[in-house]
Parts: C-alpha cells; structure tokens; sequence
C-alpha cells in the first residue's frame, strides 16, 4: 500500500466509460482532481472561495502511468500525498487503487502553481493549511 | 429539412461514445450547448463576457426526443431557431440531423430564462441581437 | 418530499460547474444516469452485463426542469420512481433535492426503451426485477 | 513551430470550461485523443472497428506540460508527431497551440500499447498504416 495523507473512495460511473467499455483516460483526471479538492477541503481551503479571492491553483504539469483499466461496478480508492518542489511547485503524488482486490489502477505525479491575480505565488495558502492537517 | 435560423457541424468524438458505443445522451446536450453559444456569437453575443456582466442566460426547461443514435466517426449537422414565450423565456428549437443521410438523430426544445444578479430580466438582450442577425 | 422507490446521494464536483461557477446543465442527466443505474444494480440489473447480451436500454425522451441551480461544495439526493407506459415505454420520475436544506433542484421525467439487437422489447427484464426490489 | 506530421483544429466549447473560466485539465487529454483518433482514420485506421476487432490501442504512459491556459472562444491548432519506441510503445509527441498568435499552450507525450484480447502484442498495425500516410 502507498504511504499516504488523505485517502477517498469513488465508484466508476457508466458514463465514464468509452467504447472499449473502460473508464476513459480523461477520466481518471477527475478523479484526481477531486480527490484533490476534496483534500483541500480537509484542510480548510475551499477551490471555488479561493478563485472568489483571485487565488487559482492551475496544473503545472502531470504524469499518469496506468496500469490496470477500471471498469463498470468498480469501486476505487484514491490516495494522495504531497510535498514542496523548489519555491513555487506543489508536488501531489496520488494512486487509485480497485477496492476488491487492491490492484494498482494508476499512479500519478500532478505539479501544482498557485496564481493570484495570473501571477505565480508561493504555496504558503497550501502549506500552511497541510501543516495543520497533519497534527 | 427543418425550419432554422442558424446551423453548424460537427463531428462524434470517440470519447463522447458510451460502453454501448453509441454517444451518451447527456452530450447531446453539450452540442445543444455550443451550438446556442455558436449563434450568440454569431449575433454579437458571447456567453462568457455576458457572465463578466452577470448577466446569465440558464437553462429553465429542456425537452429532448432522441429519434436515433450517433456512433463513432459520425458527422451531423445541429439546427437552431428560436422563439419568444411570455414575458421571460426564450425557446431554442432545435434538432440534429446525421451529415450523410439527413437523418433525424434529435429535436429538443430548451427554455431558457436570463438572469442578472440571480433574478430573472426580460431578455431584451437577445432579442436585440438576435433582431440584428436576422435582417 | 417526493414519492420514491431509490435514493442515491452525490456531491458536486468542482470540474462539473462551469464557467457560470453552477454545475452544467449535461451533468445533470449524468447524475440522473448514475441513479437509475445504481437501482438496477440494486434490482439485479447490470447496464455492462445487459450490453453483452444484446439487451441496450436507451433514453427515448426526456423532460428536465431546472429549479434552482448546484455549486461547488452542495450535496444533494437524487431520488427516483418508475411507471409503465403503454407497452414499451418504461418512465423514471426522477428528483434531485440539495441536501443542506432539502430545496427542489431539478425535477426529471425519463422514457426509456429497451432495444434487443437494435429492436425495441417489451421491458419485461426491467419490471421482473423492479418488482421483485419492491417486496 | 513544432514538428509534426499531423494537424487538426479546434474551438474551445463553453461546457469545456470551469470554475476557473478555464479549459479544465482533463479536457485537454479529450482534445489529444481527439487528435490521435483523427490522426488514425487519415492512415485508414478506425479505433471504434479495431475495438471490434478486440485491437485495443490504450494509453500506457501521459506526461503534459501545461504552458498557458484556453479559454471561452479560443481557436487552436492540435499537432502530433509519432515514433517507435522499444518493442512495444508508441509515443505520440503532441502539441497545442492557441490560433491567434501561435502560443504554446501544452506539449504531451503520450505512450501507447496495443492490446489484443487483453495482451500487448507489437504495433505493427499502427507503423504499417503510418507508414503508408507519410509517403
């Protein structure tokens, strides 16, 4: 099992999956995503509020390797952890794994940059709230 | 052929088919969507200034007669015309059609009422537009 | 509250709203899907498996009234109830409340078809099962 | 300019944009597949017939640098280059940029392994096809 900080579980919807009757690769970024903003949550920070205040956490970069399809009926766990990459980057490394058997399903490294006003900013919005999360 | 003010084309995109390799039928109403923002702007109008304004057209009803389904690599045009009813609501009559044989895939009729600050305003801001585009 | 035979709860996910800052009008057939899906499952019925055997229930018409609109952060029930109409045509009555307050979001009638090889069929694989979930 | 051996264009589409009044991160893997789908039928291959075929192409690896973001109304250009690599993958280096001004908006590299009935075999149908494209 992965070392993690938060974890939610998710069911496959069937109208996430695509002609090859498996859950579309687009997808599988919703689900992190929300697992994400869900985490945020946790900690106090709510997405919508923070873009009110001008404050836009954007994806930087990602890299998703999958190794296994969900599928109709799966249940799935998604895990997250983070840590601080350099001044700007918020690093979210996050797995799913299928609930019944605990496969790994896919394995993801999601680079966050917070703007304010368009403007690259320090993380501290996000550190200051994970930090207190933590104990 | 049906009756309509404005039309335009599109194309089934694989990953708007469903496990039964069909398009899902909550994307149609995306089509719907883009093709009544497509006309806005054709007449002046664009939906994400209008919001800036708070200004917000939103779906207030929606009927919707799936005749027949779009499958992968489908091409289809999308018809639209509109109407006026009562004081407050715009109908869009709309209707897709399959590109290579005319075939009827689907009518809709979408109500829609605008709303300034979250309470309903007489849509003098459409049919102004749309008055324009007609002539 | 509403007269009904399944009820499922949900919450918003922050990619379902739109530009608006309310969740998108196409995602609400996606939750009303999910919940007619999730009480066939709880009858018996499983969509992926259906699919294998030929035998696709496919939306023929649908009515959505939008009441009032979801945001990022809402929980909501969708609740659901089923009636037969003429020989094929099975109908879902279906409701989504928000959950904090129990207010009225959307109010939904679904027809439905069953299609065996392409043809339409009497429904008798949906009401053997929901009567059987009713006792 | 970036090196490419295809290219298709596309708008953005309201329903694309979130909270944010941005395209959402996931959307953007919609448009790449998109791109690869098209990409394929112009070498004379049909990913929903190769499905029946049980000739699963499906995505093994994604890396997406987001540069700049899309929002309502913007045009843009989707360019895609491919090679071989081991025996196995296949990666799609693929571009976007915005129409207006040429601006970089993502690179992707996306790895793709071929699955027949479930197992990896060697992507020959991909190469021969592309091959034929290119002369």
């Amino acid at each position: 099992m992965q070392n993690y900080i938060y974890k939610t579980e998710f069911e496959v919807r069937d109208y996430e999956c695509d002609l090859q009757g498996i859950v579309n690769n687009s997808v599988y970024q919703n689900y992190l995503e929300h697992t994400r903003h869900k985490f945020l949550l946790a900690t106090g920070l709510d997405f919508a509020k923070l873009h009110k205040e001008q404050i836009d956490p954007v994806v930087y970069r990602v890299e998703i390797d999958y190794k296994f399809s969900l599928k109709s009926g799966d249940k799935f766990i998604s895990y997250l952890n983070y840590e601080r990459k350099g001044h700007l980057k918020t690093i979210f490394n996050q797995y799913i794994h299928r609930k019944s058997d605990n496969k790994l399903i896919l394995k993801a490294k999601v680079i966050v940059v917070i703007l304010k006003n368009g403007k690259p900013i320090l993380p501290d919005v996000f550190f200051d709230a994970f930090e207190k999360y933590k104990t």
